[in-house]
């Protein structure tokens, strides 16, 4: 399972010609997934799976792929429509293996218990949440990135960060997702703009998988915050993608979230490259100042207005993110409805 | 399964009421595990197993309970002998859930995928090495240590600390190891001698709790190495604790380790608390120092001679430490049999 950018960039060839060699020869290849995925495309990949009688999935793209993978490996066999599967624990045993190989850095949905689909009539996104979902194996091999576009490189190498700090910033970050959550920031900050500007820098690209990877690894456990749950009605509504919505939230949610916890983010300075002696006064500054200078460096527009939204929009995608309670109930700072709104403002 | 240390601390009865008072009344209770256990405890639990038709294993204690748990659960309906269980898969699939909580802190035997066993006739401590022996669920309740006498908390702390540094320095860690053993060794480093001289400071122990799990997470992905192989001649024949004799071999073998691999001392110093402009060439010794005084702090013999192990026998011992291959080649520094030798010899 893989979509047409992936296939164009020789890498479905690539992998099928390597299964072939080892004597894997009966192979159903479906590429039209899309980005930001659908339900739909998900119960079509769920026809074709009963039609062809396979025995399992090999998922390769970025989240997209790897979340329609996900959503199909537990769907198959399942009498009840795609629809009850949402929310958390709602599905049945997992009964094919599900191998997963991310060609961006990405999402982490490789080490992640969630799909995220669009629900085109709610015109929201919503998430299966299950350990069923969790891939059997992940193979992270930084060299399939290396034709990822400019553009893809960009915005979800922003996701991954906005997973290393949301998730530390969660209140269930624990000490085994700490460690993870500002090592991965640590290589982002180091890595991105390389990996955006030389799309071929192999060097580049590993520091970026191995971050996104940890990443995933801290938020599937910490779960993210208030970017995510700001962004989710962007993408639903107004389909911007899953990093771009994330990224035109990050610094106004983070402004938001510094006054609640002042010492965590002198630990994010610190990640972010500040010297040891950063004083608590300074370090939320310090941390809003190298997310802004990262987005700008890889050319992620930083204001919701670039994005065709009115403004008239702005308090109801406030009512619908306030609904995200699964992912608000992490962040460290509460918000009402008319918080959230402000930040939208923020924002726009 | 438990030991009658633990059972006399008041845990297992604590246990065994909460699980009666879930509604699991019919249990079998086995206390007769012993330290540093030999392959005849396997084989009675195994058959006390299916006997009274078990369903599945709890283990509750250090690193003997589980090690002895996690070896029956998967010598249950396996009807080779128990000697043909050891070495890298050997054994098949386990059928019984696993359910371990440690009360030492420690083995990290919770999230391992190995068994160590006494064999009393070739006189050597082996491994049975599987997936098939990670455990199902791990507790780690850091309330269950708290009764662990001064004597265990330290040899045992010092093992945590030497799977931490090991797995640091092992050629096989990785992105994903190393930021488990370096929170580690930060941990143990600031709560080790508090959780020895104050059994009862809970906030001690939780820190070496979680340090011993993150050191088992990174060692059961990474390895550990020349400090754990010349340890297991000296448990084998003279009976040494696991934690003493890898105690009593960390600062002779990470001299000897030291000169392959400075960069990485740099990381360890700091670590272990160095400031953040320590010099490359300060950074070994440093290190070294730092071990030295946390095993004097908890009052744990430096030197072999202390352990009634005669002279003469350090040639045989360095001759079967070469033997443990599955570990040396994990080391970041080759030995061959008389470097092994001359570090027994400084030890001594
Ligand atoms: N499940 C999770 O844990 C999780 C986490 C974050 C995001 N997501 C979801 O993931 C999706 C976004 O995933 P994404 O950011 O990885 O992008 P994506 O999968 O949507 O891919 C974006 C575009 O890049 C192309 N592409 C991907 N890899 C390429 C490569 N190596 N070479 C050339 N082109 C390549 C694709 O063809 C596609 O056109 C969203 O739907 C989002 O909701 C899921
Ligand atoms: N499988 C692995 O990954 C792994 C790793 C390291 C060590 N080991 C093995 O673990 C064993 C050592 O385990 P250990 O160091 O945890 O010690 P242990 O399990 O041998 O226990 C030592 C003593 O402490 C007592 N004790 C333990 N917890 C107590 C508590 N909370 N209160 C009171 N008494 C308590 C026990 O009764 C016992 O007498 C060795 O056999 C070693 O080879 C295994
Ligand atoms: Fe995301
Ligand atoms: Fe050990």
């Amino acid at each position: 399972m893989t979509d047409r950018g992936v296939s164009d960039a020789g890498i479905t060839a690539q992998i099928t010609a390597q299964l072939r060699d080892q004597g894997i020869a009966d192979l159903t290849v479906f590429d039209a997934i899309t980005a930001e995925p659908e339900m739909a495309v998900v119960e079509t990949c769920r026809d074709l799976f009963v039609q062809h009688q396979c025995d399992g999935i090999i998922a390769v793209g970025g989240g997209s792929a790897m979340d329609t993978a996900k959503a199909v490996a537990v769907f198959v066999g399942d009498e009840r429509p795609l629809s009850e599967l949402f929310g958390e624990d709602q599905v049945a045993s997992r009964r094919y293996p599900l191998i997963c190989l991310p060609t961006t850095a990405g999402t982490g949905s490789e080490v992640t218990n969630i799909s995220i689909l669009a629900d085109t009539e709610a015109q929201i996104k919503k998430g299966i949440v299950s350990n069923e979902l969790l891939p059997d194996v992940a193979i992270v091999a930084p060299e399939l990135t290396l034709s990822c576009p400019p553009s893809v490189t960009a915005a979800s190498g922003i996701d991954a960060l906005v997973h290393a700090v949301e998730s530390y910033l969660s209140n269930f970050a624990t000490a085994l997702t700490e460690p993870y959550s500002l090592a991965a920031i640590t290589k982002i900050r180091a890595s991105l703009e390389r990996a955006y500007r030389q799309p071929d820098d192999l060097a580049a690209r590993e520091e970026m998988a191995t971050a996104s990877l940890m990443a995933g690894l801290a938020f599937g456990n910490a779960g993210v915050g208030a970017v995510h749950a700001l962004a989710y009605p962007l993408g639903g509504r107004y389909h911007l993608s899953h990093g771009m919505s994330n990224a035109v939230m990050f610094v106004p949610v983070m402004r938001w979230n510094q006054a609640a916890c002042p010492g965590r983010f002198v630990a994010l300075a610190h990640a972010f490259g500040a010297a040891p002696d950063i004083r608590n006064a300074e370090a939320g500054e310090y941390v809003l100042s190298e997310i802004q200078r990262l987005c700008d460096a890889v050319n992620i527009p930083s204001q919701l207005r670039a994005f065709n939204i009115p403004e008239s929009a702005l308090s109801e995608l406030a009512l619908a993110a306030s609904g995200v309670t699964r992912l608000l109930r992490n962040n460290p700072r509460e918000l009402s409805v008319s918080d959230i709104e402000d930040i939208y403002r923020e924002a726009y």
